[in-house]
């Protein structure tokens, strides 16, 4: 392999693959370089993601590269990206017999030992596998609106996944760490039916490297990977095994109360009152829902201090006088979740869980279970 | 104590002094808050340093308080700092009978756990010190020329604290780890004499409370505390104890060859030969001195790969066609340190420290000792 290629842009391919290379002590994880009569691709991977980048010819009519064998081979990521990062203008690139790669600019002449690109794992064909498209900008929503919520607890691994359901014309993501639970769906022109559970890595990692231009983003199912391919990158993930559970049947809570109230209000509020609800393992945060349509936000860490305030609402419909403690920190996760500037909350009771949605839109809904208080 | 304060410059205040509290786990190591009849004060200190903020009246004609009633208290720095940060507009603070604290804005309401400002250790006066002024500016050049250099090894104390010695109209700062020496220089107005040994960290947290105008820090100095105080802020630092190494002598090397070149090509070849630089204790760069006034810059790491390049100089007087390794680290912060655009590099020999300097100003200089090749 040998070639002629543009720095600026190489660099970036790397930094887009390298996100999906496990990190080892001594760098020597490596980055799959092939270049073939008019494409370069770089693949990063470790066992459960990889990550595919193919170098288009040309941008905006400047051309970003010269094959003039074409080749592969395996380098080291973390010095490929930090050579490449400090060597100026185009870069000559050349694999030799023994799997050594040098890299020249003018006057600086480096190094690098590869090995043979035939050791690297395969990534799964997709070229017949079923697949349906979504825009990008939808994608990154439906992601953001569930991702947060998944556990922490590697004792449940289905947990610690993002649940992606896909019927005729719907998709559905929904997460839960059995505290609460976050659903977001949105229709979609599609002919498929599945469902999946993939890892809140991959779905973080999709959602950086689809952000990047508007446009539709193509998912790719198979028995055992999802595949997310847009323009020239493409994010393989291994499924999570297991089942999800059912959470139709939650969704569905009488709703005894409901208050419409200001969302960033509300969150300060809660934010506020989070500092003192340190105590164990919960944020305790105590709501009081009043009959004067306000609600009042308090905790109390007895050795520090405490906090306490009124809060006034749009509305409150149904009963009042009842007060419910709630991890704070979820609730503040949720309307992060939210950009509507108005959310619903209702209120099934003080042992059901608390319903968190924008208002006028129920695409996207959370869910939080109240903490019982001492 | 009672009073209302302007949030804005509160948080500002906390966030000042907070920066000498040492972080205890448990968020328990305090700020202290005092008001007399037209001024509030905040300190946060530790064994080492102690910055003390006083809030004016007043700024750009708009008025940053009021006291009710005089008064000090000691608060927790965590909770009081996330408090206030949290808190919207004006607040108002009042200490309880039994160091309580309320924190109120609008129907917010908080309470702190405070503690009895009498324990508060005192700080020394520095009224009666022996003191000098210099430029703001100036003094922080001086700091960051020299600060990176000292020992991060607390075997010889004194090592970890830059040198600061004052002579009729001259300021010396000078800091080493026994393998780089980085000295600096300045013509001040002053009569005063003495020499003292200050922490790195209250070197840094002096630079970056100083940085924030124009104008004079006046340097107080008593037998155990060096004072920086510029406007309404006062850094107080205990003085390292010991005797700092005799350098007069070390600055005094003949120099067999000098090197004039480009600060920022020197620096770019060297950071890129430290990619390959790794092995051992040290970061061997070499560094080739060729007759055709080039310099040659490599470095190799057999298992994983190696650099090279030669790089044109502005000049090359004396001996040459001499090679010399070095630890590139040393040399990439010594240059970093230098703004000018041309530096001179003096080496008296293979085994004698290699002096960097700006061009035409020797003011401030840096000795990198060599490293012994394998």
């Amino acid at each position: 392999m040998e070639l002629l290629i543009n720095q600026e842009y190489f660099i970036k391919a790397i930094a887009d693959v390298s996100r999906a290379v496990t990190s080892s002590k001594n760098g020597m994880s490596g980055i799959k370089v092939a270049a073939c009569k008019d494409s370069i691709t770089l693949t990063g991977s470790n066992s459960e993601m990889a990550i595919e980048k193919v170098i288009p010819q040309a941008m905006a009519e400047s051309k970003l590269f010269e094959i003039y064998q074409s080749g592969s081979v395996i380098l080291p990521t973390k010095y490929l990206y930090e050579i490449v990062k400090k060597m100026p203008g185009d870069l000559i690139m050349k694999v030799h017999e023994d799997f050594t790669v040098t890299i020249t600019s003018g006057e600086i002449r480096s190094r690098l030992n590869g090995w043979d690109s035939g050791d690297y794992p395969n990534l799964p064909a997709i070229e017949n596998a079923r697949s349906f498209t979504v825009p990008s900008l939808e994608l990154i929503k439906l992601i953001k609106h569930t991702v947060f919520a998944v556990s922490r607890n590697q004792f449940k691994p289905v947990l610690t996944g993002v649940y992606l359901s896909v019927k005729p014309n719907s998709l559905f993501f929904a997460a839960t760490d059995s505290y609460r639970l976050a659903v977001s769906k949105l229709e979609i022109q599609c002919d498929e039916e599945g469902s999946f559970v993939v890892s809140s890595e991959s779905m973080n990692e999709a959602a950086r490297l689809m952000s990047q231009a508007s446009g539709e983003t193509a998912i790719y199912f198979t028995d055992q990977y999802i595949v997310f391919k847009k323009d020239s990158i493409t994010l393989y993930s291994r499924l999570i095994e297991g089942v999800f559970p059912d959470i139709n049947g939650i969704l569905q809570i009488p709703s005894k109360t409901q208050i419409i109230i200001d969302k960033k209000k509300f969150l300060n509020g809660v934010e506020r009152a989070c500092l003192f609800a340190r105590e164990g393992k919960n944020n305790n945060v105590n709501l009081f829902i009043r009959s004067d349509s306000s609600i009042r936000i308090y905790s109390d860490l007895t050795e520090i201090g405490g906090i306490e305030e009124t809060l006034k609402t749009v509305s409150i419909e149904g009963e009042t006088d009842f007060g419910i403690s709630v991890d704070g920190i979820y609730i503040v996760e949720a309307l992060k979740a939210i950009r509507e500037e108005t959310v619903s909350i209702k209120f099934g009771g003080v042992l059901r869980p608390v319903l968190i949605e924008p208002l006028h839109n129920d695409s996207h809904r959370h869910l939080v279970s109240p903490v019982r208080t001492r």
